[in-house]
């Protein structure tokens, strides 16, 4: 107990795990200043994930499926950072900075990880850039406000391709979540498509891709076809045993070839192992902590961990691992503490033991289905229990009246359809490109730069009426796309992939920036125009 | 009459003026499938601005104070972008792009310009980078964001100079939308500051900056006093004759030279004509277009214009022009509207003749003062006026019944404080500081590199126990910062302002991206640290 007589336990993550851990550990030394609770969390509040869904159809208010740390664990020090890294040797925590850039160290006595998973679209390639991850509240405003921007465009685009196209919208993953996800997508934009006059209602597609023989692996198979047919019947085309395997800004990859044009792509599948949790020292498997069944690290006295990112045998189930629910972490949690303070004195560690009460899938529109305490329930009833069970798990009595409420007026009043714009800034940002896609057209606004990471481009002029005339293939590190930014003229040539492309692009504003600032780049880009204007007069490539 | 018999009616603008003159239309065409009524707007919402301040302190729902338009106006073409350039002598309209760069053009028999105005800092250092602007919807959720990231921040801090500064909020401009602004800023940073444990309420300082002599001009000096008194009653400091100057990232900058450490300034006083419309060849008065009492624009057949971007000639008012208020925007809307379908043999044109009903001021915490029909009114009874006053005027039942809502539970829930951060993504910022300020200093993270816009930067070395060496003085187009991006080690040098200085900055993933992809670039920064590194060793300057 270092610092002067004073325990210091910092827990590490905010979500269900972390959160119980802190306010078991409140009650248990509730008249004991001397032991000093803290948390680190990226967000300052604790998301209710099942919930999370019906933020994007809007029947839930965007803040009321979250609930703030701080009145929940009124007595820890929360440390709104993310974690940077961790140094068991040293009982030391960093994490990063605020307003300015200083490196914030914390010491502990016990550590707590319960940092989860994280989105990862390695090895498809395309999709950190164009699919929608859905795991944080953010995503599922992002989501919202995306779905919503798609009818805009859809209600005032001349093309019937492209209104297509922006009139599919891709699920990939049939679990709980993609489940949930499709459900709701695609009650939301069915009712929504009212409000717009150009559109087309039998031009709508929604599609869930799943690599299984039926959705909802999880639950009885007699649920998961109650669910798949339900959705089906819906309008939802639910494509089985498909999975995809990449994404550009046009089309959604499927593995065996085929391409769906469309500009929407929410993907629930990726979950990768946390960074910092996967570089430290314990023993893992996979990517997460493997702790005992007191939640221990073995080894590593002081050390614990829980929820998604660890391992725990599950005692009522032969030792197999406990599957990564909400209702096991924050079980995890409250057992966690009580063992902490048995290492203090306070009664006996005990082994974590919790049996899984039941199973819950929301379906959108007054369906659910359901597995509690071995009892299988699907459609309005099982609906019905959804909201009762999960009104009472969310934490605060201010939520449980906000999330009534919302829900009593949802059923009397329409669906909203404001689209809540968040500037992204000035940027640079990837794009990926499959074989013969079009970068830019000739004719279209010159709006961004493009530098080639990888693959080939062929830059074409295609004058109406005439044949195209092929001016130049640029590579790895080449640039292209500068002339348009420099002069405001609209493109004088399309730009083509040859094969995969990846490229890096600047927006305009971060290039006149850049351009206007920084002067051995202007020279660059100075030298670059000159000699393409010499190339385009002679004929010449580049 | 050009498209085939259809007359084509444009309006730009989505605010209470463009709004109400597209339902007027609607309402008047009603079974006339020959007028076609088109409607610009940057949003798919009217924003409800009187609600905008309790969006600030959560009181009301993010999404309450907004209507769609597609529902107020169902047989309007909403175009949800922003207006590029207007040519009227062709009678054309280019509209910005959406998911792909091409230009979108619309052609119209009538145009209607309500583009309002638009946030400008010009010729004020350091506000466009510092100063939040309150406006739009999208800059009440930054506010809000940003204050209780402040908080969290505060809650934290180690360093007491840095937390006064983080609990010291600033306000500028004392009419209608400052006093709103703050009196919710007040009320919110103190209540939610008793979820923060570390936070001593007695460091926590609003300030109000007013230029003239008593706040809130517009209204009869006794109400101006009673708001003052209150404010000043529920801590704001109010500071009269003051003028903000400049800001920096650590500074308020008052005309006297004075400067007030804080994080957070809120300006609500820039509003410069819109640039789109600045730029017509129509006759101009300080960048507003100057219309006849008719909604005319004098000259040119076929184009009127209302609200803030307009001057209307006030009939009742010996001709003065219409002061900038949603009460007459709304109604030039409707004349407006007449007053084009007089021009198609409906009725006759009629002058725009309108008296203020009056002017209130929320003032937060059951308390407002209001003028209206001549009576004043101040305290409780103006509140609930507001209330009720506003709650009529909103526009949409469901958003009626959905704030109605919103207040009552605000009265039993305690205020929220989860802030929803959103992704600013990789980026190229500009930043200004003052003389003699730190940019950075030694020890500090590498988070991103600078670029010399004006002024001098002065890189130093403070090595704790020893004098400071001085190392090198850099000017306009000189790079400093990339050593630690590069090597990922701390700051090796401080650096430091001499004047005033502007300066770009270039975050590390920016920089990365384009350092591994740009080949030009690489070798400049190589060759820069090379040098740098000879210089160092030498003990030479740069």
């Amino acid at each position: 107990m270092a610092s002067g007589g004073r325990t210091r336990i910092l827990i590490l993550g905010g979500g269900f795990g972390g959160v119980y851990t802190a306010m078991e550990l409140e009650r248990l030394f509730k008249k004991d200043p001397s032991v000093e609770i803290g948390l680190v969390s990226k967000d300052n509040y604790l998301v209710f994930q099942p919930m999370l869904p019906e933020v994007i159809s809007g029947s839930i208010g965007i803040l009321d499926v979250i609930t703030p740390i701080r009145r929940l664990c009124p007595r820890t020090n929360l440390y709104t950072r993310t974690v940077e890294s961790i140094d068991v040797k040293n009982k030391v925590v960093t994490m990063s900075s605020g307003f300015r850039p200083r490196p914030y160290v914390l010491e502990y006595d016990h550590l707590v990880i319960g940092l989860g998973n994280q989105t990862s679209f390695t090895g498809q390639p395309g999709l950190a850039e164009n699919a929608l991850p859905f795991k944080y509240l953010g995503d599922a405003l992002v989501l919202r406000n995306h779905l919503i921007h798609a009818l805009e465009e859809a209600d005032i685009e001349r093309e019937a391709e492209v209104r297509r196209a922006l009139l599919t919208f891709v699920v990939a993953g049939g679990g709980f979540s993609g489940v949930e996800a499709i459900a709701e997508l695609n009650d939301f934009v069915r009712e929504a498509s009212h409000h717009f006059r150009n559109i087309d209602r039998n031009e709508i597609k929604t599609v869930l891709l799943h690599a299984g023989d039926v959705i909802l692996p999880e639950l009885p198979k007699t649920l998961a076809e109650f669910a798949q047919n339900l959705l089906r019947k819906r309008g939802v085309d639910i494509r089985l045993n498909t999975r995809l395997a990449g994404a550009t800004a046009e089309t959604a990859l499927l593995a065996g070839g085929e391409r769906i044009p469309t500009k929407t792509i929410v993907s629930t599948v990726p979950s990768a192992p946390h960074a910092i949790v996967a570089a430290l020292p314990f023993k893992m498997e996979r990517g997460r902590i493997v702790a005992n069944e007191f939640l221990e690290v073995p080894d590593f006295p002081g050390h614990w961990a829980l929820g998604d990112c660890a391992i725990v045998p599950d005692v009522t189930n032969a030792g197999q691992p406990c599957p990564p629910t909400a209702q096991h972490a924050l079980r995890q949690g409250t057992r966690l503490a009580r063992n902490i303070a048995a290492t203090m004195g306070r009664g006996q560690k005990q082994r974590f033991e919790f049996k899984t009460l039941g199973k819950l899938a929301g379906l959108g529109h007054r369906s659910a289905v359901a597995e509690i305490l071995g009892l299988k329930l699907s459609g309005v009833l099982a609906w019905f229990m959804w909201r009762v069970i999960y009104l009472m798990k969310l934490p605060g009595l201010d939520r449980k009246i906000r999330v009534a409420t919302d829900w009593f007026l949802d059923l009397l009043l329409p669906a909203d359809i404001v689209q809540l714009k968040v500037d992204r800034g000035a940027g640079i940002a990837r794009q990926h490109y499959e074989a013969n896609e079009v970068v830019f057209r000739e004719g279209d606004k010159g709006d961004r730069l493009y530098v080639v990471v990888n693959g080939n481009v062929q830059i074409v002029s295609e004058k109406p009426g005439q044949a195209p005339v092929f001016i130049a293939e640029l590579g790895a590190g080449d640039c292209f796309g500068e002339m348009a930014l420099v002069s405001d003229q609209p493109r004088n040539a399309t730009a083509r992939t040859a094969g995969a492309v990846d490229v890096l692009t600047v927006d305009r504003e971060a290039f006149h920036q850049l351009f206007a600032h920084l002067p051995p780049l202007r020279n660059l880009f100075q030298q670059l125009i000159a000699q393409r204007m010499k190339g385009s007069n002679g004929g010449d490539k580049k």
